[in-house]
C-alpha cells in the first residue's frame, strides 16, 4: 500500500525549500505512488480550523524548483508543545496535533526544518508514536551532522554579491563600509562571503574582536594608499570582553532586521578614527530570499530523494544528511544535539588570515 | 593643437561613471589626440599638495566599462567656493583651484556630477573663465533637462532584484515587508522599482501618505487570502500632515545608511495592525554599486562621446543631455535649474494605480 | 456592462509578455470587472477542438510578473487566413476563427504580437468586424511606431552579459571571439549590446561589412599588444557585395538556432589571418528567455494598462505605443507599415565609432 | 631567504584562476616576502624572446578576485617537451625552458593547470630537477584526487542559468530544446546542471543513450499535457552502439565551439518525432568566462594558500587538493593518474532518476 505522508516546513525560509518539496513529491508520488499532503505554515495548518492542507501532486511541482521561499508557508510560532495563543498565553496543543495527524490519515511526516523543528518532530515520535523523517534546514550551516545545509551557499552568494557592490562604492568614496550578515551563533556566512567578497576584516561570534586591531588594519591600508576598508560582521559578533550586541538597543535596529552588531562596530570605529563617515549595510532578508543557486538546488534534490528513501524503508526517527558528499540517514536525536561553529584555529580561518584578512582577535 | 582636458567626478557614485570616463578618453585621446588628466576625488586632487592627478590614456580604460564606482574617486566635501578644512571651518579656495587648473595647463574641464557639482563648474566658468562642459549625474533621475540619467536604471534594477528576493520570504512568512530605497525629493526609483518588483504599495515624497490607506490595502489583501504585503518606501516619503522622516532620529538609523522613512512606516503600521512582525530592509549602498546594466553603459557611452563633441566644438558652458532619445547640449545654467519630480497625476503613477498599487494618498 | 475580452500572444516569445498579460488582467478585471479569456497558442486555441482557453482572473496573475515566456503559449504557424494543416496544405480558416470568437462571446481581442500577428488582427477587424486592440512585440525593436519594444532591453542585457563572459576568455587565450545575436533585418541588439559589452567590431545588416577592415582592426589591436578581439554579429549581417548569410547552409547551422552569419565571418577571418582558432558563440534562445529586466517589466505594465484603456474607450483598431516616453494609441495600420532599422549615419553608430568600434563598412 | 617563485596557468581558462593567483601572491609575498614572477601564456612566456614575465606584487592583485580568465594568459600549445613551431613541426624545447627558469632565478614553480600541465610539471621535476607544486584545474571536475575543482560550480551555475532561460521559451513554444554543455569524457556539468535546471533528460558520456527512450519520455510528457522537453547533452555523449559524436562533422559545428553531440540528438529525434522544430543551444565559452561564484572564490583561495604552504615547506612534487573538505597535498603523480567519471549507478544519477530524469540508458 502506498504511504500517505505529510510534509511541513518550519522556521525561517531558506533557498531550496521548494526544491526539497519537489523532490519528495516527484519521487514519492511519481515512483512510489504516495499521497503527499502539504501542511501549511509549519504545523499551524493542522491546528487551525478549518485545517489548511494541500494535496501535493506532480502538477504542484510545476515551476517551484527555481522559486525561493516555501509553497507551504512557514511559521515562527510553531511549537505545538508550547503554542502561543493570540493573547500570548502558551498551551500544549500536541494532543490536538496528534489527533489531526491521525484524522487526516497521515502515516508519517517529513519535517523540513531547523533544530527547533526537529526537536518537535522527535517529541511527536517519542511521546505520540508519530513516524517522522527529518530534513535539516539552517541557513547558518551550523549543524555538525551534515557537511553543508541547503540555502547556505545561496546566502553566501548573496552576501558575496553585496560585497562586490559595496567594494566599488567604498573605493570611490574612500570609505569604511560594514556589511552585517546573518549568523547569531556561527560565523559561517560571514567567513565564506568575506573570503569570497575580498573583505579586509571579518568579525564572527567565535572570535571576539578588539576594535584596536581593526583600527590598525585600516591605518596600515591607508599607509599603502588603500583608503577604503570593507568589514563583514556576523550579527552575533561581539567585542572581546564586551557584549555590544547583547545590550538592549533602540527600536529602529530591530525593525531594520538587525543591525546592532554592525552599528556597534561602526560606533567604536567612529570614536577611534574621528570620522563620521562609516556606513553599515544590513543584508537581512535579502540573504534568505530569491532563487537558490545551482549548488543548493542539487543538494536539496538529493536530500528530498534521500528523505523519501528513509520513509519508504521505514527508517523513522532519522534525518537525512550529507556526509563526505554521501547522502546518509542519522538518528534525529544525534543530529540535533551538536552544533558546528567556526574553529578559530581551523583551516578556513587560517586561509583567510593568510590572504591578509583581519579577524580582530 | 589637441586639447588638454581635465575630468572630475563629483558627488555620490553612480553605475556608469567609468563608462563615461572611458568614452571621453577613447574618443578624445583616440580620435582627437587630447591629453586627458583625471583629477582625483572631485576637485580635491587639485587642491591638495601634492596634487593627485592621473594621465588617462587608452590603457587606463582597460576593463573599466563594467566597473562600478569611479576610477577617479569622488568627494562629498567638494565645493571649492566653500571648502571645509579638517576643523570644519569653511574657506573659499576657488582661487587656488583656478591657479592649479592653469598651472596644470588644463584648457577645459569635463565635470561629471550632480547639480551641486554643475553649479560649481558654472561658477568656475563665470567668475574665473575656466571653460567647462558638464555631464549630468544623479542616480535619483530628478533632472528635467535629460530624459534619464545614467545609473538610474541600474539602481532600479537593483531595487527590483531586492523586491524579487523579499517577495518569496514575505509570502513564506505571511509578512508585511518594507524596502526603503533612495529618493529624498523624487520618488522615481521607488516608483519604477515598485512597478517592476510587483510591490503592493509605493510611498514617494510627491504623494504624502495616509497610513490608514495602507492598513486598508493590507486588510483587503488578507480578505483575498494574500497574507503578505510588500511596501516600497522612498527615503523622502512623509505621512500626510506629518514629517516622520524629518524628526531627529536615533543614531543607528543614520549609521544604517538611512532607514528613517521605512521605520516610520513600520511603526505606524505596527500600532494599527497590532503586530510586531513588520520588517524593514534598507537597500542603501547596494543601489549605487556594482556593474552598470547594459542600458546605462550605452547611455553613459553616448554622453561621454557627446561631451567630447561639445568641448571639441568649443561649446563651453553646455551640459550633455538626452532629449527624446537624442544627444543634445544645453546651457548648464538652464539644466541645473529645474528638477523633475514624479507627477502624482502622471501616466506612470496612473499605470501603477491601474495594476492595483496603493500610494497612500 | 463589463466587457468580455480575449487575449492572445503570437510569434516568438519576448521577456515581458506575461507582464503585459498581468497588467491587462489586473486593470481590466480589477477595475473594470472585465471577463478575460486567454486563448492558448496564439489563435490555435480557438481553432482546435476542443478549444483551449483559460479564464484569466487575479489569481492567474500570481507570480507571472517575473516569469519569462508566456503563460498562454504561442504559435509560429499562426495565420488563420493561411493555416497549415499537418500535411502542410494551407487553408483559410478565418471564418472558423470568427465563429469561435463569436461563439465564446468575445467582444474584443487584445492581440500581443509582432507585425505578422498585427496584420492578422487588422484583417479580422476589417474583413470580419472583430474589434481588436494591439500591443506591439518584437524583440528586434524594429518597429518605428514605438520608441522601444518590451523584451528588447532584456535581450540586449543577455547579450551584454554574454560579452562580459567571453571577454575574459578571449583575453586569457588571445583569441578572436565572435558572438552571434538576433537581428535578421535590424541590428539593434548587436549595436546596443556591442557598445554595452565593449565589443571591438559590430556587424549589422544595415552596414555590409568588408572583412579586410576587420583584419585591419585585429592587426592594429595586436600592434597595441591587445591580442584578442571581440566581434558581435547580427544574424542578418552580410559581407559587402556578398550574401554569405543567404546561401543554403549545412544543417547543423539551422539546428544550432542560427550561426550562419557568425560562421561566415569566422571562415573569412580564418582564411586571411591564417589561424584556426576563431570561435563562434550563438546566443540563440538564451536571448529570449528568462525573467525580464526591470526596464521591460515597467514598459510592459504601461503597455498593458494602455491597451485596456484603448479597449475600454472603444478605440478598436489601435495599437498601444511608447512615443517620446508617453503611452499613446496609434492606428494598427500605420504602426505595422514602417520598420525602423539602424541608421548607419545616426548618432548611435557614430557614438560606437567614436569609442573605436569597427563596423566593417 | 625568501623564495623566488614562478607561477603559470595552463590549458583552458576556468573561473577562479585569478583567485588562486591572488591567494598565492597575497600569502607568499605578504607573509613570506616571496618574489613572485608570473609567466605569461603558460610556459610560452619563458620560451619566447623577449621573455614575457610579470612581477606579481600586492598591487597586481587589485580587483582580480572577481575577474574571470587569467591575468597571466594561457596557452593550448603548451607542451615544451613537444612544442609546435609555426610550421607545425614539433620539437623538444624543455632544455631551453629549464635554462630560462634557472636564468630567471626561479627556485620553484607553482603550476596551475589540468592533467596535461601537471604531467609537464612532473617531467620538469623528474628530468630536470625543477621544484614544482601543482594546483589542479579542470572545469570538467574529472580529477579523482580532489573532491571538486574550482571553476566547476561556476560552469554548473552558468549552465543552470541557461536552462532557466530555455525553460520559459520551451514552454511557450511547446518545443524540445537541447542544451549542449562541456564534458568530453565526464558528464559532471551536464549531470549537476541538469538536476539544478530541472532538465527532463540528461545525456552523458558514461551512459550511452538509446534515442527511443528519449522519444518515450517526450511522448509520456505529452500525454500529461507537458508539451515541451528540455534535454542537457554533454559534448561527449554518444548513442548506445554508435559514435555519433565521433564521425567527421561539417565545419560549422567546430567553428560553433562544439554542437556535434547536441545536433546528433536533434537529428535522431527529428527523424522519430517527425518534427522540424527541435533546437540546439551550445553553451560553449559562456561556461568558462565570467566572474567565479562565491563557492569557487573560496575554494580557489584555499587552494592558493595551500600551494604556498607546500612550497614553503619544501613539499615539491605535490599537488594541492580538497579531500573531505580538508586541504591536503598529494603526490602529483598519483593525482593525475586517476580520472573520476560519473558512476552510472551512483547516488547522484540515482537521485536524478528518482525525480524523473531520463538518461537514455
Amino acid at each position: 500500500m502506498p504511504l500517505r505522508i505529510g510534509i511541513s516546513t518550519g522556521g525561517g525560509d531558506a533557498p531550496g525549500l521548494n526544491a526539497v518539496i519537489r523532490a519528495i513529491v516527484k519521487y514519492g508520488v511519481g515512483q512510489y505512488h504516495w499521497q503527499v499532503v502539504g501542511i501549511e505554515d509549519a504545523f499551524d495548518g493542522l491546528l487551525e480550523s478549518p485545517r489548511r492542507l494541500q494535496t501535493l501532486d506532480l502538477r504542484s511541482c510545476k515551476g517551484i524548483l527555481t522559486l525561493g521561499g516555501t509553497i507551504l508557508g512557514t511559521s515562527n510560532r510553531g511549537d505545538p508543545f508550547a503554542y502561543p495563543d493570540p493573547d500570548g498565553k502558551v498551551t500544549d496543543r500536541s494532543a490536538e496535533l496528534v489527533s489531526a495527524i491521525r484524522d487526516e490519515g497521515l502515516e508519517g511526516l517529513i519535517s523540513i526544518g531547523g533544530d527547533g523543528t526537529q526537536k518537535i518532530a522527535l517529541r511527536l515520535m517519542r511521546d505520540h508514536d508519530i513516524p517522522v523523517v527529518g530534513v535539516p534546514k539552517t541557513i547558518d550551516n551550523d549543524l555538525s551532522a551534515t557537511d553543508v545545509t541547503f540555502g547556505f551557499m545561496s546566502a553566501v552568494q548573496a552576501a558575496s554579491d553585496a560585497l562586490d557592490r559595496l567594494h566599488t562604492t567604498a573605493e570611490a568614496h574612500d570609505r569604511v563600509m560594514i556589511l552585517e550578515v546573518m549568523g547569531r551563533d556561527a560565523g559561517w556566512i560571514a567567513l565564506q562571503s568575506g573570503i569570497a567578497g575580498g573583505a579586509d576584516c571579518i568579525l564572527i561570534p567565535e572570535i571576539p574582536y578588539d576594535v584596536n586591531r581593526l583600527v590598525d588594519k585600516i591605518e596600515r591600508r591607508r599607509s599603502l594608499r588603500r583608503y577604503f576598508t570593507i568589514i563583514v560582521v556576523a550579527e552575533g559578533a561581539v567585542p572581546a570582553g564586551g557584549e555590544a550586541g547583547a545590550s538592549p538597543g533602540p527600536s529602529p535596529s530591530r525593525r531594520l532586521g538587525g543591525g546592532r552588531a554592525g552599528v556597534a562596530v561602526a560606533e567604536a570605529l567612529t570614536e577611534r578614527l574621528h570620522t563620521d563617515d562609516i556606513r553599515v549595510t544590513v543584508l537581512g532578508h535579502l540573504q534568505r530570499g530569491g532563487t537558490p543557486i545551482a549548488f543548493d538546488r542539487v543538494l536539496a534534490t538529493r536530500l528530498g530523494v534521500g528523505a523519501v528513501d528513509l520513509a519508504q524503508e521505514g527508517r523513522w526517527g532519522e534525518i537525512i544528511c550529507l556526509h563526505h558528499d554521501r547522502i546518509v540517514g542519522l538518528p534525529i536525536e544525534e543530529a540535533v544535539a551538536v552544533y558546528r561553529t567556526v574553529d578559530p584555529d581551523g583551516e578556513l580561518v587560517r586561509a583567510a588570515r593568510a590572504v591578509g584578512i583581519e579577524f580582530g582577535g
